[in-house]
């Protein structure tokens, strides 16, 4: 039987993977390889791949559960299909920048896709001192033309509100509702840190002005569905080398604010300018400066060129636009470097600093930052201002 | 054969419809008089009565176009069922001024529903010179519970995720989108006005800081999904005595910004400013008053007593929202002056003055208005400089 007829959910062995990719005819040696290399948190993720002729897959299928915020939080299926769904409507405009996908099953929630091994995971290149000069400018480019080319600025309104209902997803919304918006301004049982950052925290859990910000950034997420985003951008679903950079992983992929992908690739390169030198901190601040440059020359391309909308050419409207999304992003990215410190899901750039002092320093560091970005994000007008905050933040946490 | 029991859509007719109400079992009596009262663009409306027990209903039925923007736009009956769906989801918030539905039949695309006629449409009462004392109250308690109750703010995101995708309502929305937010603002063929107001219209069209701020309201209405609003409440939606409240209609329901209803039921109760002498002016202005004022009591109310939102008592979040509801509403009510005056849809209060050189007079201060709204709506920060604001526009206009 070939696989693809199975007819019930069931989760996959890497026996099973083989006997898919075999059926699925993608290749024609008998003897494969095969690895489960996912974190088994959402998701199976099988590697598979033929030895002599070196020509690989990954099989990708969602687990009936989510490991990560316990068993009282089951997910549906679905968000398999909204991944496969949104890596292929991003990679209808930035083919270059998304693997490429070879197969859906909606039943078994199972994506065929292209293998990238070849290429490193972003955060763990970073870590380890690793430096990807194209980063910065793919990434702003994959965000400009992602986030414009899934906008009304693009799309016919009709059009934009089908994908916005095929693109509907409560489930994975609610995790970053949660975990991004919620618990940290709050002593919720969610939240997981050091007792050494307890001043810190009670500082973030009694300050009103900076609780306000965050309500009004957590609304943003929730009401303004301006483009597709992919909803979970952060260093660990990059693959890059020196040449490529690949985006993958948009299970948490809905309708939401521009500026939400663009905070969360900041603030996850803002945790690399914080536990590095000073070296280290100019070039990831540049890397900042390049990816908003990138933005802000790709989006103003597609804006000249393909703007539907009977405003494009009005004076001033293209900059307010850009305005917002630069706004919103660095009140995001304050959202996502507090949640990463004290909430649930932490990040190995922070997490992996065997020191313990030099941890509790970066997180002190880090919610130092994150607070700023929320208190100041509708007062910053460039970029360059924004790279001198970070620059006077970090010296200043440097000096502690 | 019973009506209910037929399987394909054809329009009733006041036999069939007869024929409809008696198999619904809502009658008792044989004899029942039928009467087609619908304008004929886009619904017919039988009203049938027993003359007997006085008792009526009312039923609605789609038509499989739009006469009023032609055959060129033809529309599809699922507005019947988003308009019963509405009627029902803003009837569970506000039952006292929502009609009742008995019944609905979505291959029909007809809704059965209360007989209101003993009400009168207030945009008819208010041209005449009728005044409606509890109007302002009303419908300021109408708009914030029902957009309240349908917002994140009292439905878990999920749940309101669920609505926004039901009330999905792409070809009504085009109509807005299209004559209250783009047409009037170009030189667009839908538009219609007399060659007297062309200098005006000239200068709508040259004026580049009314099109950014044009620009930026078109996108709130495209993008923000905060709440299930009515999505066309002008006076000619409601139906009012000098007791009662009864609001109808709402096809165009969708998830939209809070701002909206308000700002459009604003600006038609302006034009009765504008019409009115200065006792009817005063008296109209107070009514805007007294309805932001009911809007913001019973919006607070609903906030202290049933906010879900985690961050609800953050000190400075229930102002923002008002505050940002209210600047809303008067750039949107702009935008409704401007497109009832020179665009498709023109309005009764305007169209109704006999008397060429006042209707020029009227309409030029309806623009002049309009304008302003649209212009200052950032910047006014209270009832209080919106009412002065107006009056001042309206003086200004009266003394040319």
């Amino acid at each position: 039987m070939s696989y693809t007829e199975v007819k019930e959910y069931e989760p996959l062995t890497e026996k099973t993977a083989v006997t898919l990719a075999k059926s699925l005819g993608l290749f024609s040696n008998e003897i494969l390889m095969c690895n489960e290399i996912g974190d088994g948190n959402l998701n199976l993720v099988f590697h598979i791949k033929d030895q002599e002729s070196q020509k690989g897959i990954i099989i990708k299928q969602a687990l009936p559960y989510a490991k990560v915020v316990g068993e009282s939080w089951p997910l549906t299926l679905q968000r398999s299909q909204i991944e496969a769904n949104a890596l292929k409507q991003h990679g209808a405009i930035v083919p270059h920048f998304v693997p490429e996908v070879f197969y859906q099953d909606e039943l078994l929630a199972i994506t065929v896709m292209e293998d990238l091994s070849y290429l490193r995971i972003v955060r763990n290149g970073l870590i380890e001192g690793e430096r990807y000069p194209l980063l910065a400018d793919h990434i702003g480019e994959y965000l400009a033309k992602t986030l414009f080319y899934t906008s009304e600025f693009a799309l016919p309104p009709s059009k934009k509100k089908e994908f916005a209902k095929q693109f509907s997803n409560p489930e994975l919304c609610r995790i970053t509702e949660e975990l991004v918006f919620t618990d940290p301004f709050f002593d919720s049982e969610s939240n997981d840190f050091e007792e050494e950052l307890y001043d810190e925290i009670q500082s973030i859990w009694q300050d009103s002005l900076l609780k306000l910000e965050a309500a009004k950034l957590k609304r943003k997420f929730l009401t303004e569905a301006e483009a597709l985003l992919h909803g979970d951008l952060h260093t660990g679903s990059i693959f890059a080398n020196q040449l490529e950079t690949k985006v993958i992983d948009p299970e948490f992929a809905f309708y939401g604010p521009f500026g939400f992908d663009v905070g969360q690739f900041f603030a996850n390169l803002i945790f690399q300018a914080i536990t590095g030198n000073e070296e280290k901190r100019d070039f990831i601040l540049q890397q900042i400066q390049q990816t908003w440059k990138s933005f802000v020359n790709h989006f103003t391309h597609a804006w000249l060129h393909h703007n539907i909308d009977n405003f494009a050419e009005v004076p001033g409207f293209l900059d307010s636009i850009l305005n917002k999304i630069f706004e919103d992003s660095i009140g995001f990215a304050g959202c996502e470097l507090i949640r990463r410190t004290i909430g649930l899901s932490h990040v190995k750039d922070l997490e992996g600093i065997a020191d313990k002092d030099e941890r509790i320093q970066n997180k002190k560091a880090a919610l130092t930052i994150g607070k700023t970005c929320i208190l100041e994000h509708s007062r910053v007008d460039s970029i360059q201002q924004f790279i001198v905050l970070l620059q006077e933040a970090l010296t200043g946490e440097a000096k502690k």
